[in-house]
């Protein structure tokens, strides 16, 4: 399987392209505006992580080459990067949408948030992809420095929010391929509104206290996600 | 001290003041609209729990004695209650509001939040509080259920959001009585909108998952609150 970054030369994007080749055997293809500055990452991780298959395009064709496309970009680009890729994204494909409407987008505070007229920057996915393209919406909470560093595992939740289980379990499947990232299900995409509020949160701990703080649910069973019979 | 719970006779309430008094020495003083069913639940609350001190009154008057105001009544109440205590509360108190904006309160889902213009519950109410009067919000993520059962201990934290270190420090050290209840500097009370709408988020969990969850902040330091030097 092909999965894409888009975003793969940010920070966050890249240290999820690193530790998602680590868990896998699939080809990382590394999305950026600029062709040249995703293959150039591309190839740095492929030194960085060397059991890991990677590749670098531009956004509409990462896309294209992929089954399933996690949407890093910040979210002054989401709606900008969603309209190029109108005619990239095909019916069947899933998008995991990871931005986040901080505040920081409109030179506002990242430990607040704009409102989207949607709802949240999933919803706004969700209304702008093709027909038959299915959105959920993960990882708001992670940091991009606990991943990016290789000496840390992750001890925290990520929050997935979508409108069919299906679709979450196709991106629970990838993400959990993390070691120490437990996935759970938040319901509808309509609570991306409150997941993506928990990064302005979560920014305003980091600061306060001095560290990369994450989301753990308490009182959850074993099992969370049921593969479907 | 006195500490007063409004909506005292509620699940929330009684499970918190049962706790309160469980943890310290204080007189807890039971609000709420009717001053007979105050004193009825003070009074099962203190053969519940026979080391704590208990009094029940009508909201204005539980307020008026206490030095601390927990909030824990409906939001449907929330606005008139709070006009009701206008000539009860007093500069230099301290009032934690643990109230939620569920669309619960107008007939909607409690999986969705509505609106408060003012931002959140928690604002709403420094809005009306009067002048000199300090308010934090805690506690919105704390299940009734888990608080009510002396068999089992909250493992936990609490979100706490407040303008003022020191008024939230003043409301730590009361929650924090409550074994494995852990309280987490969230900054200012217009976070609140993001504490607040985990309840909604939790009320969804819970019912996928059959429990009843609760939020941990992952990757704090020990120490999370310094006392004032």
């Amino acid at each position: 399987m092909r999965i894409a970054i888009l975003g793969g030369t940010g920070s966050f994007g890249r240290a999820l392209a690193g530790r998602l080749a680590a868990g896998g055997d699939d080809e990382i293809v590394i999305g950026s505006r600029d062709a040249g500055r995703a293959a150039e990452t591309a190839a740095k991780l492929a030194e960085e992580v060397p059991d890991g298959t990677f590749s670098g395009f531009a956004n509409g064709e990462a896309a294209e080459r992929s089954e399933v496309v996690f949407l890093c970009v910040p979210f002054r680009n989401q709606s900008e990067t969603l309209t190029n890729l109108k005619e990239h994204l095909r019916e069947g494909q899933l998008l995991v949408d990871a931005t986040v409407p901080l505040a920081a987008a409109v030179s506002g505070r990242a430990t607040r948030m704009i409102g989207v007229w949607q709802g949240s920057a999933a919803q706004q996915a969700a209304e702008m992809v093709p027909a038959g393209v299915r959105v959920v919406s993960a990882l708001h909470t992670v940091s991009a420095a606990v991943l990016r560093d290789p000496a840390q595992t992750p001890d925290e939740d990520v929050l997935v929010c979508g409108d069919k289980k299906a679709d979450k379990l196709r991106a629970v499947e990838i993400i959990e391929r993390v070691p120490g990232l437990r996935c759970v299900d938040c319901g509808r995409l309509e609570q991306s509104r409150t997941t993506e509020s928990l990064t302005a949160l979560l920014i305003g701990v980091n600061s306060r206290y001095k560290t990369h703080a994450g989301i753990r649910i308490t009182g959850l069973p074993e099992q969370l996600w049921q593969p479907p019979s």
